[in-house]
């Protein structure tokens, strides 16, 4: 099974202070480009893969959803998520994504944020979650970007004029890459954009958009500290349609 | 109009020395890929946009096309190309891409090898394509990978490892990137994969396979010097059918 490492405890404790644990779907600087690619959500039925505290099974039903079903494999994160955004739409369950099959026919809309780049079996799930949507469905996610999950060491370097420069190597060797971010030896799968797009086009489904995140120059003047967030792509945010 | 370094005199020299130029296809290390996206030729119409020396105009004839027309602004490139790879199924023009407009309906596959990065108005070239694709037509194409182009200095850095890095920054900032290889002052357009695919997609176009090419291990068993090119994607190479 995937590492489960949002119940370790140290991990848990950091996770719950960044911003986008603190702020929900608002601390989460990505959200107004992951937001802008979702459909209408009134009356749908909508699967949130890797729902976490569930911040947007909450947005979902908000939005008119017609019911919201929430999947995590943390029970950490599930027992906030029953407390803090419980809804009479909202349904929450833990599971495992490698092994979890979503009903038939049942959803007009997939959803995930950064979850995806923890799956080692992310073919298998891009299969069941296909033929989990109904026709006219489609598929909105986020994912860390290949850029940043490939180098061997996750650190910015300078170029000869100083500038910040994210360092990229190991691109083409995809596979398990083992981080100390919140915790020691958190475990990711690196896929390069091509493999992410093989697989979503092999179960099926059809590219409507792909975004390459970065903070936009609006943010960065808020956020002054986020400037050398533009020098590199840092999300990948993808919408697919059923196909 | 784009710049025309290829009729620049050194640049040309230098071109005319390079594996591709001297062996054709098979001196292009990412061909083998590009050619596995291609559909049948047989009794096709074809157009080859920046053809140079009209070596795929030549395959394409050889694998049984019913015409191929070559359209490319270097008057150097076309003339050896009339020379050394003429053929009666094949026609070579001269055209500036930047305003190009191919005959309507006409063609089952546009291709592009290593063009459309010198393009500024590819949002309008991509409209134009699509027009002149039959139903059921498509376009296979390659660029340089954004990775590659995105960078104020393209030069390897080493990590603290000594690693073989490549230096990624100005990512998010697209435009004009002015390169000295093979000649002083060449220029190029860095646009990111999310702009690539927003730009084929906006045309109407639907993706059918993008793929982040680099070497094979067999390719660097046989030409070790080229062991650091799978450390970081080298071109973008793209598959989108008429939709």
């Amino acid at each position: 099974m995937t590492q489960n490492i949002y119940d370790n405890e140290t991990f848990f404790a950091g996770y719950s202070q960044l911003p986008r644990s603190v702020h929900g779907l608002d601390g989460a600087p990505e959200w107004p480009v992951l937001r802008g690619m979702l459909p209408k959500l009134t009356g749908k039925q909508v699967l949130d893969l890797g729902c976490g505290f569930g911040w947007f099974c909450r947005f979902a039903a908000d939005e008119g959803a017609a019911s919201v079903l929430g999947v995590d494999v943390s029970e950490k994160m599930l027992e906030r998520g029953r407390r803090e955004t419980a809804d009479s739409r909202v349904t929450y369950e833990r599971a495992d994504l490698e092994t979890y099959a979503p009903p038939a026919d049942a959803f007009d809309l997939a959803y995930s944020s950064l979850a995806f780049h923890y799956i080692e079996d992310l073919a298998g799930l891009f299969g069941r979650v296909h033929a989990a949507l109904k026709p006219g469905g489609g598929l909105v996610c986020s994912v860390e970007h290949p850029i940043m999950t490939a180098p061997a060491r996750q650190e910015w370097l300078a170029d000869a004029d100083g500038r910040a420069t994210w360092p990229v190597n190991g691109y083409h060797d995809e596979g398990r890459r083992v981080s100390n971010w919140l915790a020691e030896g958190v475990v990711k799968r690196h896929r390069t954009t091509g493999t992410y797009l093989d697989l979503l086009l092999g179960a099926g489904f059809r590219l409507e958009k792909l975004a390459e995140w970065a903070p936009s120059p609006e943010q960065v003047a808020n956020e002054p500290g986020w400037a050398k967030e533009r020098e590199r792509p840092f999300f990948l945010l993808i919408a697919a349609s059923r196909g």
